[in-house]
């Protein structure tokens, strides 16, 4: 059954978008992928929105840029967790996007990620579905084992060869 | 007939908005005045905006703070101008809800005041409805004169007195 | 008959500002395109937006980057409305652009675009002139039509094809 | 038994953190409060966030300013979520607690809210445990209403009363 | 004869803008002092500006806060040094004036002091009028003399008393 | 012997300054504080700064504000390190004397503590003067003991008296 | 006579630079260029800037990036005009060199420029010079009109081309 | 025996934290270049910083991105002086990383460095080590003078040849 919808406004996000639709993939977690915009088609978001619940999805993660509603507006439909992606393109770097969706008012919130933090917003929907899922707790738990022993190889490797060598060869 | 909605998403915003509904006053435009939130009644607020353009409404004007969504998910439903007005409150002054109004993606804009702007956005309702309104024009000209002359009334008396003596009497 | 006035300070700012007209272009509204700099040559800058009200025009487009100041002049002469594009050259990204033109003080207002939102300031400039002209109304209700149904053509392509063959064929 | 767990790094947060336990109370959800400072006993901080989970505890709240690393400290330890919140205290007015506890690297994720956001965490919090617990979801929706309701009544007042009644009595 | 035109846009600025011309007094420079506003009154204000190398100024002190455009168009009109003065008041403590000063394009230059950087100005003129004015350069170094052995003094009753008696005396 | 020197330009930064002082107090190390300007007193300074290192200096704390410019010249002269505190007055919050105390270029460093930091700076100074000397070493360990413990005892009181009573005993 | 000192710290702004060397070449005012850095070699720089106004220098133009100290601390010693220019080399994209020069404290002012505005500094070096030399004001207006002429040149070929030929012929 | 422990959360940063291991090698001080996530293995980072004092480690070099934890986490547990380098990578240019390492709160310094200042790092790690070894002291002298040296011969080299040809032979 899908737990997770991810939504984006715009095709042109799908790059990092995708960074949270592959953390599910690896997690064995269902998610549904939409092209939603909350300013260009505002009926068919809300419709869209309002029938999350009942699909019997768990989370949304919502990937937006420059003035970025879509998370928040998402938050005030939907009553169980939204993850925000603050996404990076435009002049201002994605601080404009990023003020956007976390600084939402009291009674709404949206749980922020970084600028482009895509791959935590899998990452963070896993762990609220872990939260009643001892299996997938595991899986995080495996996942965060992988992730230090790669910072650990590294440091092996460092040691080994020396930075020099290290650098030269990357 | 009603030409202007104001909307706002709290009455604590209502000190600030009000300086357009004033400006509005003084220019004989009629208006109506909402406290309604896109966040925690998104229902009402979609119902309400949908409903403008059949009660003749020309033109919005929505303020709010933090990440601040009314604006742009009015002009994300309403065909006519949305003027927004980025309010001040919060720890970052008002620059989050600055940049969560004016930097609306291709497609939808919202003409942005300044910070706590909202005697500008009553001006820039009525220059909007001025255009096809030549005796609205009129007023807004008197209105210029007479901004002019306050600033020229001042200068008289600053050079008649001296900036010692015209500071110590404020 | 010309309604709509266009200007730039410089010609490196026609790449963006083209946007604006390109708007205007299809939804047929005839307008006036400058490069006058109110910083190079103020005289010319005065005479002529000074004579933009008599020859009918009603909305003007300034966009400007830096300290940008074309706007906020063509606002204190024009009594119409007055659209300003921040535009994002040099070492501040077009903040320092954004600044000089949305914090216009009480009493002479300019609509605020994004940083580089010319197309937004043609739209902008449509829907005013819309409030007086249902014509021009169900053009503007047509492109966001278009607008809506292209992301919901993009939307049905991912559905059918996944994000990793969407991304791929991108 | 405690499902939530707060903390904060000095007792000079605890007033900002108190509306997190607040909603919490007002919820039903069992929680402890604890002030324990990465920076001051990093010893006792790994000792407390390693035993949580074994604990039972399914959630963090952790609230800090400046150099905000209690949030992401313990997302490195807890398997489970957290919630940060960047406190406002310091010269940078919360915007450096914003950054040390929104960027977080990949794989580390930190759910973040706005500055001074704790009622919002609470929400948050109370969000996540209901994925798994309808009863608490219907509260929540509960508490959705009545955020509604009142923004209705404020409304009707206005619409009652007219702005200047309302600010007068305010 | 007059050689320094200071100039204000609104009286709400004189309090600062009185210390340039305290400043001038100390220093025996002849200014006049002037509340212009390029916004509210722009023929007024290019009348004025237009006019003043004829009356034999030298060099404009402008004061500006917000979208501060005074000190680029006087830069804009008159052939010799604009000073410029970022003043502080609104949402943004002066940072967008100091933009909206400082970000002249090429070919314009205002120099720019500190924000609310009024003393300094007054200085700066005195610096430009001294390159061709040796009983004014020394009277300079006289003022530079003072300020050092002001500090030299202050340094000295430390030494004298330790920092508890000193801060306890204040 | 006088091993820390302490530098201010002004008194009005005594007040913050008077921290590294005292945190120097309590762990017994000598040290000297003087008002000396880098932009007011050149010669002074350099004549000063210059001399430090023959009468047994070993590390210089200085704190400035705005453009702050006297840690980084201390840094241009002084052998040994300077550790810089960029202090809050002004428009900008310190953030401008945070920019220019800690960007310095390759080859001069300053070691810059928060902004306002001063009590660190004082910690700072000890922990490098500990590099060699154990004793002092072991007065810095009690210290950080003393720290933990004061935040142990606070969550104490707050285990056993809950945060309701907490706060209103503050 | 050389009446402006140009100055940097290093040789990779001289790029940027040359444009203020450039205007005074165009404009027959003669200058000195040099490479000294306030930071490398402090007692290098005293010497010569204590020497300038002896040389009958009038003028100093000092561009520096980052914690840019080089026009602060020549405003320091030097009893003439100081012209700073912020360079924009750096991860903060110049700001910093802006807060670095701009905001100098009360007594010490620096005439800021743009970032990397180094043309500007050249022509307000002249406008300074120009106070008492009607020849190189005469120069100056010559070169105003030219950039004037310029403007009205692209403006014509606009106007016959239109905005597409004109784009595609850049 | 070694005296500096470099450590970087992941080797993309190994590039710039080079920079302060090439200014050891230069100096002959002896360290420790470690890859170690303060977020990814927080079990054993503490147990490596843990064991720093007992190997003889006298200062720390800790330089990290984004959210930076790892040089103040270093600062928590090491009672010696702990040096921070902000790093540049991702959307916020090394700010968010600067403000997560320099507004370290009282009790717990990190010697800051610029953004990517990870030469100044090194250097002010030989600075703090040469305050008890006359040896190394004489070393940074002759470095220092080198820097001197190199830049007075640019200097020479723009006086013997004009900027023109400088510029045209880098």
């Amino acid at each position: 059954m899908v737990e997770v919808a991810i939504v984006m406004g715009s095709d042109s996000d799908m790059e990092v978008m995708s960074k949270a639709a592959s953390v599910l993939d690896d997690l064995g977690i269902e998610y549904e992928m939409n092209i939603i915009s909350a300013h260009r088609e505002p009926d068919v978001f809300f419709e869209w929105v309002s029938g999350l619940e009942e699909k019997g999805v768990k989370v949304i993660i919502a990937g937006a840029g420059m003035a970025a509603h879509l998370p928040g507006m998402s938050a005030a439909v939907f009553p169980l967790p939204v993850i925000g992606i603050p996404l990076k393109g435009g002049a201002l770097s994605g601080k404009d996007a990023l003020y956007s969706i976390v600084q939402m008012p009291p009674g709404i919130p949206v749980a922020t990620m970084a600028i482009d933090g895509a791959k935590n917003a899998g990452i963070m929907a896993a762990k609220i579905l872990a939260v009643g899922n001892p299996e997938l707790l595991e899986k995080l738990k495996e996942f965060s084992k992988k992730q230090k022993e790669e910072v650990m190889a590294k440091d092996s490797r460092l040691k080994e060869t020396g930075y020099k060598d290290y650098l030269s060869k990357k």
